[in-house]
C-alpha cells in the first residue's frame, strides 16, 4: 500500500487527494490509515512467537484519530507527558499498555499516570526515582519502574544517533546503572521490572540498535540473576524511514529480527517504541501554490504551507520529497518552495525540479505523518492545518482547520 | 525602567516575579506594559517633528493585551497576515494604522484587508500584485501599494542581515524594480503611495539600514518626479537587542537619527516596522527546575519550560540569559538547562554559570518578549504556557494555561 498516480492523480487507498483538497482545502495533512495499520502489523508480526509489546511512540503523531486507529489494532502506546496520557485515554487506548517515558515528568504528571495504572515508567534519574517513590506512595499503589540505560554506543561510527550518548540529558550512564537499581529496588513504592534504552532517531542502520541491545540485555540478565524481577527489555525506537530515494533502511522485519535474535532467548518481554516507521510515510501534507515568482533568477514558489506547518525542514535540514497532485506534461523547471512565513528560514524545499508550476496547483509534501502536525504553531498568527484520515475508499477530517477565533481562545486585552 | 532585584527577588515594575509564578505556576511568560510603552515612545519621539507611522510588527508578539497597550499609545501595526489584522482588531487598534506585509498573502486575507480599509499593502511579486488588483476590483475599492524592494545590500559586511539580498524570496529585484512599478501603477484598482523594503531582523549595526535607506530614497525621489503619488518610504524593521552583555546594539533613539537623516529633507512620510526591539527585553519566561541530573559528569537542569515553549534555542541556536528569580548565596555551578522534550535539541541553554539549582527553584529566561509565545507549539502534547501582564504594582493573566481539553479541540477519534 503506497501513494500512487491513478489516471495521473495522486492517490493513497481509494482516494484521489485533489478530492481532499477540493472540499477540505489546504494546507492539509492526510494520513492513511491502512498504511499506518500496515506498519504496525509489520511490528506485530515481527515479534510473533514470543512475548512482545509494539508501543507507538505519541509524539510522532498525536492525532486521536491516528490514536484510535492503532488502540483498535491493539497496540500499546509509549507517551512522554501527561496530554499524551490523555489522548490516548481518550483514542481508546489502554493505559495498562502504556508505559510512561521521557526525562521531565512532573509530579502532577506522575500521579495523573499511576490513577490511570500505565504499565510502567522508563525512569531517567535518580531524582526522578525519588519523586516516582514519593507519589506512588501517596496515592496507596506500587509504581512498575525501568531505568532508562544511556548504552553509550560510538557516535563516530553511527552518525544519526543522539540520544544515546554520555553527555546529553537522556538516560543514566551505564557505569553507574547498577548503583541506581540498587537504589529503586530499595525504593518502598517501586517494583523494578525492566530496563530500557532508546539510542536515537531516523537510524537508517540496524547495527547501533543490536550493539545497544546486547549492552541492554546483559545488563538485564546481571540484574535478574542478582534478584530484581526484571521481566521487560525496552529496546525504544528510532528505525528511520526513506525521506529521500537515496537512503536505505531495513525494512521493520529486519530491524525487528536483528534485535529478536539477541534478545528471544532470554524469555523477557521484548518492547518497542515506534513512532515515525509507523507513521512518517502514512502521511502527506497537501498545499497550494499561491504566487511564482522569480528573484534574481532564482525561481520561488510561494505555497500556502509554511514552517509553523511543517518544522522539520528549517529546524533539521530536513527533506520532504514534494510531488504534483495531478501529474502534467509541461516541462520542468528548478524551484524553492517557500512559505508565507516572514522569516528566510521559511522553507519547504530547495532546488527541486518540477513541473512549471502556477497559482493554483496542489502539491504533496511526502513522508510528513510524523512530526508535522504535532510539531505546528500558530506562528504568524496562522491557524493551524486541517488533519485528514482516510480509510479505504473514504475520507474523514479529523481534526478542523483552525479559525481566526481559535488563535486568540483564553487570551483577553 | 527594567528587570531588577530588590530584597533579592527578581521584580518587573511593581511586582516579584516569585510571587507571578505562585499564582499562575510556570512556564509563564511575563511581559511588561511599562517597558513596552517606553520602547514604543522611544520610537516616537526620534521622529517627533517629521510626518511618520510607527508600525508595531505583530508577529513577534502578538498577544491581544501587548497589542492593546501599543493601540492606547497610538502605534500603527505591520501585519502578515489575516489573523494578525484579526487580532489588531480585536485589540482596538485600527486598520487605517496597519500595513500588511508579506510574501504569500492569500486573495481572502487581501479581501478581508482592503474591506476593513488598511492602510497599505507591502506588495512582494508581479503574481501578488495582479491579485490584490483583481480583488480591489471586486470590492469596488482602490488599494494603496508599496512594492517591497530587494535592496541587495552587501552581506559580508552585514551579517545578520538575510532578508535583503538577491536569491532569496523577499521583495523585488532593485534592476527591475522601476517596470514593477510601472506595472502596478498601470493596474486600475491599485495607488502607487510608496516604497518598502526591510532587510533582515536582529541587526546590530544601523549601517546597513542606512544604506538601504538610501537606496530606497533615490527609488522613491525617482518615481515621485516619473508622476507616481509616492507619499511615504517604509523602512522596516530589525534592530537589535541585547541578548548577551557582549553584544552591542545602538540605541531606537540613535538607529532612527541615523536614518531620519536620510529621509527627512524628502518630505515624505518616514514609516518603520519594529517588533523585536519593541517586546523582547519586556518579556521573560518563567520556569521551574523540575530534576537536576549528572550524567557522564556533567550537569543538567530539567526544567518545566521546553523547545515548544521557546523554540529560538533549537532553532537559532539563540542565546537566552538565565537568572534566578530569587538570589542566593550557594556556589555556582555550570549548568545546561534542558527542557521536558524527549529531543536532544530541547535546550534552553548551555553551559551556564548559576547558583546550585535544586527541584523547585525559579528561573527567569531573559529578552523572552519577542519570539517566544508566537512561535510555541504543542509539540509531546505539551498545553501552551500562560501569559501574564506587569502594568505597574499590578498583573493580570492575559491568556491563560492551555489545558489538556485544549489540545484536542477540533479533533475526533
Amino acid at each position: 500500500m503506497n501513494y500512487e498516480y491513478r489516471n495521473r492523480r495522486l492517490c493513497v487507498e481509494g482516494v484521489e487527494l485533489s478530492e481532499i483538497a477540493s472540499q477540505c482545502g489546504t494546507p492539509t495533512y492526510v494520513y492513511s490509515a491502512g498504511m499506518i495499520r500496515e506498519r504496525y502489523h509489520a511490528y506485530a508480526n515481527a515479534f510473533s512467537g514470543m512475548p512482545s509489546r509494539v508501543c507507538y511512540a505519541v509524539k510522532a503523531n498525536s492525532n486521536l484519530a491516528v490514536l484510535a486507529v492503532l488502540a483498535k489494532e491493539g497496540a500499546g502506546f509509549d507517551i512522554v507527558s501527561g496530554g499524551e496520557l490523555f489522548r490516548v485515554l481518550r483514542a481508546g487506548g489502554k493505559a495498562s499498555n502504556t508505559v510512561f517515558s521521557g526525562v521531565g515528568k512532573t509530579a502532577d504528571e506522575i500521579r495523573y499516570a499511576i490513577e490511570q495504572g500505565v504499565h510502567s515508567f522508563n525512569c531517567e534519574s535518580y531524582a526522578e526515582i525519588e519523586v516516582l517513590n514519593r507519589v506512588a506512595g501517596e496515592t496507596g499503589k506500587t509504581a512498575s519502574v525501568a531505568l532508562r540505560v544511556n548504552p553509550d554506543v560510538n557516535p563516530v561510527t553511527h552518525e544519526y544517533i543522539s540520544t544515546g550518548l554520555k553527555e546529553n540529558k537522556f538516560g543514566i550512564d551505564m557505569s553507574v546503572i547498577e548503583q541506581a537499581y540498587a537504589h529503586a529496588a530499595s525504593q518502598q513504592h517501586l517494583k523494578v521490572t525492566g530496563v530500557s534504552c532508546h539510542i536515537g532517531s531516523q537510524m537508517l542502520d540496524s547495527a547501533p540498535m543490536v550493539e545497544a541491545v546486547e549492552r541492554l540485555l546483559a545488563l538485564a540478565l546481571r540484574l535478574k540473576a542478582s534478584g530484581l524481577p526484571i521481566d521487560h527489555i525496552d529496546l525504544g525506537g528510532g528505525l528511520g524511514v526513506k525521506y529521500q530515494a537515496t537512503e536505505d533502511t531495513p525494512s521493520i522485519h529486519d530491524a525487528v529480527a536483528s534485535m529478536r535474535k539477541v534478545v528471544e532467548a532470554s524469555g523477557l518481554i521484548a518492547m518497542v517504541e515506534p513512532g515515525r516507521s509507523i507513521v512518517a510515510e502514512s502521511g502527506v501534507l497537501l498545499t497550494k501554490v499561491l504566487y511564482r515568482k522569480n528573484n534574481g533568477g532564482k525561481e520561488f514558489a510561494i505555497i500556502d504551507a509554511a514552517m509553523n506547518d511543517l518544522i522539520r525542514p528549517s529546524l533539521y535540514k530536513a527533506f520532504h520529497d514534494v510531488v504534483p497532485v495531478i501529474e502534467n506534461d509541461q516541462p520542468t523547471m528548478e524551484v524553492d518552495l517557500v512559505g508565507p512565513v516572514c522569516e528566510s528560514g521559511d522553507w519547504i524545499a530547495k532546488k527541486r525540479t518540477l513541473p512549471t508550476l502556477e497559482s493554483g496547483d496542489l502539491l504533496a509534501v511526502k513522508t510528513a505523518g510524523a512530526y508535522g502536525f504535532g510539531m505546528a504553531s500558530n506562528y504568524n498568527s496562522r491557524g493551524r492545518a486541517a488533519e485528514v484520515l482516510v480509510d479505504g475508499s473514504t475520507f474523514k477530517v479529523v481534526r478542523e482547520r483552525e479559525s481566526w477565533e481559535d488563535l486568540i481562545r483564553g487570551e483577553s486585552a
